[in-house]
């Protein structure tokens, strides 16, 4: 490779400040460290997660940065040390790392791999604590380990997948957040079993994904709960089988659930970020078994609760994070599931733009209208 | 028998409202109807559930009544149709029925029997949703379905445990409530696995029986916390093999628990009853996989809270009644292990009273020394 070793000046959108446009800049993406992987990415998605730190509410924010957590791309160069991929592999760059040696790696409970965190969280990498990414001179901070909102990134070897060069990259790049996110949280954390009635909050990409997650685990009811019906039509095609607006209702929406399922639902799944509606969840479960899985990432600060009784009577409340999925082994058996036919990706994406339209794309996530929006990053 | 089918009149603690010392009063208790069982308690000891109500704080507490649910005594008689148990029987009355009929039953997945539910919540039998307490013909109400504060009482035949009649009463009294909850907690609810890190909150009888589970099951680490650090040498006894005391640290507990076990533990069990206790319980569980059992009893109206993301990642919050031991099935199985020396039993019994001195076990029962206090009826 002629650009390996050497700094890569190349687009991306900076995040100077909270709530500004996004800008494209031309960004110096330094080369890969030891035990670093830097990707060409060519498409990526955009989640609420992005939003919620541009926002400015995410304490752990920091700016300038280069959001970007859902993606694509091709290795272009790896640091001394790394194995596990090479130049010109396909990767799915993934926020939640998979290091196979630390404490919650080999717990065998848990997917929330601690290796690179320390360094993630402050937008940095591990190896100097600096940042990678620069114009001009000065530093432009990683963000969650991905920093996809560029043509070139760099990231933690034990945080890219390997995945099968026949996938297409402008769909498969939806498996690095939002569509493991929710069938995970079907398939790991809940383990929903054939005959369950199943509540979803939510009819984003993360709810669809979990209605369609249930529906392969053979749920015998999808309850779906949007305040926007006109997201059902949608919905029926990845399995929810009935649909209920709270705004229709005067009673509150966990009585109207336990009303319609004899006494509540066996498992539900809050996939919007808010914590009464979290509540809710945990409370139109059924007594003595009913689980709650948080899968929403509430903003900072807010906090949930319920009567203690709701739990002491069998209710469980738990939570995912990348449903549970061990990133680096799990993703490219995904991308397996998706070019067999077993899970739906295409049909998560209903706007394609550029990196340049980014902004466009911010405003149209906002929209009922849209799931995912792809961007290339080589227009 | 001499009595089938005749009222009763023998002696029975009655609370004629809240807060008000308990009474010996000469009560009638009617012969058993269908479905129905009188037995006649020889041992009763006392729980905090019987005080919580007896103060009035609990909504659903009814009076007059009769308080009391962990005790043993022998089947005086028998209604229509009871098939499970006949005069003479040795028995454990369960404030937790098993039908082995309704949907909880059958589920597999609790043991929250629905069967007599909406009787004994408003101190009725199911049949006739009358009482079979009465004094000079005003009604005294049931209490929990089980009433053991009394010399006969009457139960739903789906809430009587029948035991060897090898096994002391005035021991195996405690197998109706306490020590059951502790032990089935670690051993049903949460499926502590060998080599576990467990914190217990409260050292009372409940939160020993968690110990002495935890280290039956195998736990490598069991960390008592309790504010009254003289119950430590007896915690010893029952398989602490730590003691913090809140009191004597300045950090929040969780944080405490944290540090010292490098993140936390792998089980928690909050045998209290105070909700800012259960919210430090969950907080102190190892990210990724630590479990928060409550078990105790919160008074009405209180909520617990925590941040979602203890949740997201990773942490599972959960609750207990009856330890979730199915009543009828496996009280008799406790009472075999008891007789096998498997589990303590003797141990908890730190005082013997009588059904006269009701009121001064009471006040023991709010005192650190005293764990359980076993009443004989017959005196």
């Amino acid at each position: 490779m002629a650009t390996q070793g050497q700094v890569i000046t190349c687009k991306a959108a900076v995040a100077w400040e909270p709530n500004k446009p996004l800008s494209i800049e031309d960004v110096q993406v330094a080369p890969p460290q030891a035990g670093e992987v830097r990707v060409k990415i060519l498409y990526t998605a955009l989640c609420h997660t992005d939003a919620y730190t541009w926002s400015g509410k995410d304490p752990e924010g920091l700016f300038p940065c280069i959001l970007g957590h859902e993606a694509a791309g091709i290795v272009e160069s790896v640091g001394e040390g790394v194995t596990n991929v090479q130049p010109g592999d396909h990767v799915i760059p993934c926020y939640q790392a998979e290091c196979g040696e630390c404490k919650f790696c080999k717990s065998g409970k848990t997917n929330l791999c601690g290796k690179v965190r320390s360094a993630t969280g402050v937008g940095v990498m591990l190896s100097d604590r600096k940042s990678r990414f620069s114009i001009n001179g000065k530093t432009i901070y990683h963000f969650m380990g991905t920093s996809t909102f560029s043509q070139y990134t760099v990231v933690h070897d034990v945080s890219v997948a390997k995945i099968d060069p026949a996938a297409p990259l402008d769909k498969v790049c939806l498996l690095g957040c939002g569509v493991p996110t929710g069938l995970g949280a079907v398939w790991n954390t809940a383990k929903v079993e054939p005959g369950s009635i199943v509540a979803v909050f939510g009819l984003g990409t993360v709810g669809l994904a979990v209605a369609e997650g249930a529906k392969s685990a053979g749920a015998s009811r999808i309850i779906g709960i949007d305040i926007d019906s006109k997201k059902f039509d949608t919905a029926k095609n990845f399995g929810v089988t009935e649909f209920i607006n709270p705004k229709e209702h005067d009673k509150p929406i966990q009585q109207v659930i336990v009303d319609l399922t004899d006494g509540g639902v066996d498992y539900s799944f809050e996939c919007i970020g808010n914590v009464s509606v979290m509540r809710a969840a945990l409370e139109c479960c059924h007594k003595g078994w009913g689980t709650s899985v948080i899968v929403g990432v509430a903003a900072s600060g807010q906090e949930i609760s319920t009567r203690p009784f709701q739990l002491v009577t069998g209710r469980v409340w738990k939570g995912t994070a990348f449903g549970g999925f061990k990133s680096r082994s799990q993703v490219p058996w995904l991308v397996e599931k998706y070019l067999k036919k077993e899970i739906k990706v295409d049909e998560y994406i209903t706007h394609n733009l550029t990196l340049g339209e980014i902004n466009k794309a911010f405003d149209l996530m906002h929209e009922g209208g849209c799931l995912r929006c792809v961007l290339s990053t080589d227009a």
